[in-house]
């Protein structure tokens, strides 16, 4: 197992050119565009869940993967195995941060004291590997939704003592990133939400959803973390209503429970691309709102209604993602994370390898093409251009508020205005955009 | 033109067993359920537009409706042609309301005087029709969306010319509204939205939005208009993205503008399922939100992706909804308006007569069904079991926030606390709804 | 695990007025409608698998079931105990058919031979078993997408061994059902599509599926099997696309192989939606291609995009399928069978009862409203009357083939054809439907 | 109006580091690209009735583009003044063909004689217009679903004398084309569907569908025409069902009525989505069928649920749809058509020109970046090596019907054949799509 991607050498850059499937053809971690790093830039994480913890099985049919450190054996002897693996890859891989929830890396144990004790022990194991491999933590979490225990609720689950349970796990998840130097703290409400609304109370529902998260960001002040909080919306998928269901419904429940200035939100693609939007809106829209705060960097299959979690490989929608990142000043904590699953039918080592190569390579040619599009900025000059009324005299009144109804149709009237429309140009800009990335 | 539904009675009520294809079977005005006529509860409203304006053209097709009302001719003439037809129809159709845009009921003219002029003698004229018939009107509104001048948005155009002439109509019609003495005002963005980033300004647009709406607040109350200001969320259609998209998103919204108070929703059934949300669950959020305000009743067809503003008539959807309607206390000014069109093949003047007939049937069958479902409170006593262990005093306490993460923790650990999943019984209680239903 | 069921009693008909939620409310077996017994026309069956193989796993979590058959221990012994425990459940239910895969009822074992021999004695179990209770077998049908080595497609894998390991489950499944006296036989092709384009070879796996079907026609008429051979449309998941996407998609394939005389279709509500088609869409158009076979009857959920297999629960959808049913003479061989899972959260022994109650009681009130519709025959009525010039002796002409293209345009030019539209009445036809149903 | 284009000069090639918005970036018409020129491959063709037959309204709003030549006037007039701005802007496109509809060309008239007459003398002209400007016409149709009567389809219509006038239309139609040297003739069945299953005879709509075929066949022939005739799949809009679903639907339809040597089909990229599938899916099933024809290449948007036409841009998509037309030999007759509208707020002439010069570059990209990945045909080779099993002996027998199911299953069992499963390897193919669209 020590040696389960042995015949797998550290990946390096080797240029578009190279015909090496083991090597970026893109990312070159230390290249700089506009003043940075990519690495500094891009942030890359991978993750341990679907990397280290599933073993290829989907609702119809068992495990593919045939992963050494997943078969039967002492719990923790097998925790520590998985680590040693997932150390081994995320080195050779050349991302510098890695995520986890903590039933990835320590097994739950028959009580809430085994649960304690195992992750306070595999925090160590954790510290130690980042120590020996200079891996960082971009964000951890606690999951609170695999467990039966979870069926109806974590947070929001009818009993109270579930809800403890949960707070229990964050609580310690919350410690854990902290000590481990985490750069962020997600919470993703996996089954916070609701199967039919003939058994579902609603606000009351939404209320301890508010409560618990009041309570984390109260810990996260006593404890002194310094890292985004951060909520990660998805429609449904497994529940048939999510209460997180995309970015503007998170904004409306943070408002409401004064919570808007202590969390960000964590965009997942496929999850923007369930919720009836495309990945560009829920990342702009997170950016106007004041609470963009990372991405996991997966995709989803445009005709499958499920979370297919694939890797990220359209440089075209990567680019119009990372010139929103960049032109609102790129990541502060987040970066790009692979929350990203191999199909089932991929099944060699060399698989996990290709998937994040082909991920990494995406987001850097992205990266590059935003970088061109902001050199020459044709889409800041064209909304320039388009809203230039609203810089001038009557512009400026009317948007702070300097008419009221009445007076404003009364100067319409006088004036009998009657505004011309104009091109908004969309072809043509669509144009520039793919000469930039295709020149 | 006159005479163009001369072959219709007035619509009655002969019960269910009638074969009368232009009677009521189920809709029966005056008759009691849960203490209040029908015709109390349900408040029904007919649109003037989709009924009245529309000539039976899709992208695809010219008109097949051929009506009289429609044809050439002087422009002023012919609106009080269309007054004639719509009172007709609306009094034999025998719901007490009608429902109306600006442009609907006059002709826009050449200037904005003209438009102000048309609009105030047509008001006159509905004036009369409304003394005449006994009809009252549910809400007006304003139609800022036809126009080519609105083809890049309203209040959120780039140009503030265009926000100018918005604001003018919505003015006047208010205006209107409260003279005819509406019960509510309506806003439906219909292009406040984008059509692509590329040439969008998310946030300008959004913060013009919220000056918009600030300013129909401001006059609401100067005029002393007490009926409900009402916003109706949809996703899309013909914009991209409405920035209205979903009853949630618009409780952001109106947080951020601080608006919560002064506005509720219009919640249209066909809006909600293209937002990936079932019209049970826009109605339920609306309540646990706080603002809830009417319904346009149509329905959509689940395999097409765009509005078809059917007549609705699933008796088995609409039970539950008038059930969160009853259970929250009934409508206070909203009501079930018929935002609804007739297929483009059906094109006999008795057609109208059979979708609001059907559409009416359906809601009053969902009303008695509803009753029946209040009087043995099942839902109601499922949800207080499931919940109770949020009234003990543990539950209390957190619920009240006597616990931090890390208080709760410990207590968690303390007990070694190990609740046990329990059934959500949602089979038995499908069963029972349709046992209610059906029996 | 015996009395797993104890304190369950067989389930009776009560009737409407019942408020014993274990009870049926409208499903009364012997009860004639049009002229037949409701169990003759119904025919309902049971299923093996998502009722006693799935543990209540789904992709984010752990099995919360809790079947006491499902904990390890000998696997001949575990599959005795299921087949105790199933057959406990069908006897008590009253349903007169059951369904299993191969796999359902046998252990695989670990080796070929194993298999066989497994099988063969669980068949003689479930013989013994359908003697000593009197339940029927509507159909079997083998798994051939849940073990690893199918996870490329079963009889469509680029592998011809893994082919002949499908040939071989299928040979002997096909040998158990008759040997049971099964009515039908099923192939659902659970991964016979594709992941990628990128590495499939679209027209060979076609033809292979071709010659695969061709040898099950060969087998079925050598060992004299008389019931139906049914294929089992789905557009996708787990694949990204499957071949047997829709009923008209599999009419295509029999088409091109010979084989629409030897097969038909059993459709599968759900599977329906996910194509973009309605239930009542795909019954309609199996009918009037004449391969019409059975139905899977569960329901999908109308916002989520896969297979979520709930019970039926809309009498206004089941009406208009036992309409289509009844119109067109009935089932044959085939039946309802309850492909349908409870909801993770059903986790009470009652559930499984409820769950099926619900189910068998929608669509006896779909039979008798349906029966109803045809005793006073309006769909029928007003076809007849819309279609009427097809009957004139010019329509006869044209359908019949006497006229060309060019002879034709002559005609509809010296007569200068001008034919009016008339209205489709759609609204008017389904206030009808909704009157026989709500009468 | 004449010089409605007159500040466009023609377009050329400029290459990609030219910034003139009006200019080829990658369409080079005489470039070569793996033997033949740019040109011969992508046979584009503009389309007559989204760029000049349409004005710019939609659903929810009023015309927008001010097309002078769609002004009141002269109808023969307007339909010379509209082929002089259409072959104008052809010729400055320098797309090779373009494609219409009968009325589209030529104004309906009064009667069967004025659209007869109008359409002959517009037939003149057009020829007029190829011979002055060099363009070619790539396929003709008739438009027999804008006229109500056509509202309940053309040759599935309840009434023989639509069947009739539908006939009348197709028959000139293919004239036409046949006359102007059309290369293929269309039949898109714009109403061939239903809206409500209650009122409908599939079975026999089903069938004058086939009869129809069968006519316009047996005509082709008559008058020798040796284009592809072409039937264009779509799933739904305007109908709420279309028959020719997607193209294994039509497939099966061809089959029944024994036309599958008769016709192609014409695959438009937005019908693909809509129908639940990938453009790229419908061009490899076509293939697959042996019933490719020709392409409309425009786009939908991922998140809308209608036919949007847009211009394509997605050169990483495109790359595919192209690898699959050269690998199986290029057009025959077909070509790619921008069956493209201009976004409803493009109201610049220019604008008609950004569309197709950015659909025109992004088919060039993807045909250079396809026959880069055919110089190295990494896809041959996997799909060689992943089905190599097929072509060893054993295979071939399996394949070739050398074995029935019972010797197979015999040969497996004594074999105890138990294949591995191995990589599919798709997250590596996809990296080598992207390494070669961007090395």
């Amino acid at each position: 197992m020590a040696n389960y991607f042995n015949d797998i050498a550290p990946i390096e850059f080797e240029g578009p050119d190279s015909t090496n499937p083991l090597a970026f053809k893109h990312y070159n971690a230390k290249e700089k565009v506009l003043g940075k790093t990519m690495e500094e830039h891009l942030r890359f994480a991978s993750c341990y869940w679907h990397n280290f913890c599933w073993d290829g099985a989907d609702v119809f049919g068992g495990p593919t993967f045939n992963r050494p450190w997943l078969q039967s054996g002492d719990a923790m002897e097998r925790a520590k195995q998985k680590a040693d693996v997932a150390f081994d890859f995320f080195s050779k891989l050349g991302a510098p941060f890695y995520c986890f929830h903590d039933v990835d890396v320590a097994p739950e144990g028959e009580s809430v004291k085994d649960y304690v004790n195992n992750f306070a022990k595999m925090t160590d194991v954790l510290a130690a590997k980042q120590e020996e491999t200079g891996m960082k933590l971009l964000w951890g979490t606690a999951n609170v939704f695999s467990n039966p225990r979870y069926m109806s609720g974590a947070s929001t689950n009818p009993d109270p003592e579930v809800f403890a349970r949960a707070a229990t796990q964050v609580f310690h998840a919350m410690n854990a990133t902290h000590k481990l130097g985490g750069e962020n703290y997600v919470l993703w409400g996996g089954r916070e939400g609701y199967e039919t609304l003939l058994n579902t109370d609603l606000k009351r529902e939404r209320n301890n959803l508010g409560r618990f998260m009041n309570m984390v960001v109260e810990h996260k002040h006593k404890i002194g973390f310094d890292g985004l909080l951060l909520l990660e919306p998805k429609p449904q998928e497994p529940t048939k209503h999510q209460y997180d269901y995309d970015t503007a419904t998170v904004y409306g429940f943070l408002k409401e429970f004064g919570l808007e200035k202590e969390f960000a939100v964590n965009i997942e693609a496929n999850h923007a691309t369930l919720s009836g939007h495309s990945f560009h809106h829920e990342i702009a829209t997170a950016f106007a709102l004041g609470i963009f705060g990372s991405i996991d960097a997966n995709r989803g299959d445009p005709q499958l209604g499920w979370d297919t979690d694939q890797f990220p490989n359209s440089v075209e929608e990567m680019t119009l993602i990372c010139y929103e990142i960049l032109k609102n000043g790129g990541y502060t904590s987040g970066g790009f994370n692979f929350d990203t699953k191999l199909r089932r039918q991929s099944i060699d080592p060399a698989d996990l390898f290709h998937g994040h190569i082909g991920g990494m390579d995406t987001c850097a040619l992205g990266l590059k093409k935003a970088a061109a599009m902001i050199e020459n900025d044709f889409i800041d000059n064209a909304k320039s251009k388009r809203y230039q009324g609203w810089e001038t005299d009557f512009g400026s009144k009317v948007a702070n508020g300097d008419y009221t109804l009445e007076s404003l149709a009364q100067y319409t009237e006088q004036q009998n205005l009657d505004p011309k429309h104009v091109s908004g140009q969309q072809e043509m800009l669509e144009n520039m955009v793919n000469n930039t990335i295709f020149r």
